[in-house]
């Protein structure tokens, strides 16, 4: 049996503000912090032991990752960042608010948006701030690789790669994982897990900073639990 | 022009009691998170945007980085922790303070261990807590490269085979590298960059938590400067 949990980051800002982040790199709040600081609390208290991390090139991400582990005083295992595990671009609603979105969209187009499998909102052009070319943390990746704004469908379509290249091996070596990572790349990782259908998957929310404990058998999920029982959300009965 | 940066760790609850440390896992002090984000911002006045990072397996040297990095803005950029960037491990002396090593070993005696290049102090016993083999940081290494005790010498031959086949390569390609570590590991860095004799290597004392800025030309040092001017100590010249 391996185990692997995956955790949203603890609440940022513009969480907190009901704005659209995507890939822009906004802090946790000291909520947030206190979030990431219990979930590893939790973990430690399950008995959890990671030997290998793996998290996006987001600060709210790897904060929180880094809260955790040291609360689970293991801050000395290896820890593996990619843009594969960052949030679904939102493309030109990146900083909205949904009050600002829905009067310039209309509430049933920001809905669509939200909730459809494989709808992008309309990119960010090459010259907005919110573009990734314009980010050191890229300069390694080819530009066309570089979303200008992504569906859930066109994040699972990058996500799917780093899992099943990177991870998927790792956790099949016997070892125990520890993802953190955000709300729809982690969407991404559950429909792979559970064999989640395109219409049920955009459904399932992961609630901030609580760790998703899944105990694996050969890749296939045998049981899932939310570590902060006060503040869990539904899953996706095991496959 | 390629920039390196050699930090050692912030003040640790042991340096602040005066005792051994080596390789047992001390956490960092308050003066010392506050010598680390001031390094941080120091580093970050002085323009250096580094693209990878090393660290020990150490949480004094791997929370100094993470506090470091967090002021730079750059905490995305990838890190790797290696074994060979530990402290020295202080043998038989790990866990005393200076008066306890005085009263037991002699001050003459103790200032050979300190201040020799090649004596090694009187190992752990293999039952101690303080031998790594009962750590689950190390069970990916063969137990007989694990030291019971180290001089300078044998801290220097684990670290020149890190710095010749990782971090050299890295700056040999152009990369600006940001290395967390401790006072002998970066001794031995100090001995390999600058052609220190033996003898006058132990002469030189990393202040904690101070970032050393190293200019190289093709792995030669031009110009060293600590960025910390009022804690700064006596570099080697030039080679």
């Amino acid at each position: 049996m391996t185990r692997l949990v995956l955790t949203r980051h603890g609440q940022s800002q513009w969480n907190l503000e009901n704005r659209f982040t995507g890939w822009h790199d906004v802090d946790l709040t000291e909520e947030g912090e206190a979030q990431a600081r219990k979930g590893g609390q939790l973990m430690r208290a399950a008995g959890f032991e990671p030997h290998f991390a793996y998290t996006s090139l987001l600060k709210r991400a790897i904060r929180t990752l880094w809260l955790g582990l040291e609360e689970l005083d293991r801050v000395w295992i290896p820890v593996e960042k990619d843009w594969q595990l960052n949030e679904r671009h939102y493309g030109a609603l990146t900083g909205l608010n949904k009050a600002e979105t829905a009067a310039r969209h209309g509430e049933d187009q920001v809905l669509i948006w939200r909730r459809s499998y494989d709808v992008p909102p309309p990119g960010v052009p090459e010259d907005s701030p919110f573009h990734p070319v314009h980010d050191a943390r890229y300069s390694h990746l080819d530009p066309a690789q570089l979303p200008a704004t992504e569906s859930l469908k066109l994040t699972l379509d990058r996500v799917r790669p780093y899992w099943e290249t990177t991870i998927a091996p790792r956790l099949q070596d016997g070892t125990d994982v520890l993802v953190s990572a955000h709300g729809n790349s982690l969407r991404a990782l559950l429909k792979l897990l559970f064999e989640v259908s395109d219409e049920a998957i955009t459904g399932f929310e992961f609630p901030t900073g609580n760790p998703l404990l899944i105990e694996l058998d050969d890749l296939r999920p045998t049981r899932a639990e939310y570590l902060d029982h006060s503040r869990a959300r539904d899953l996706p009965p095991c496959p």
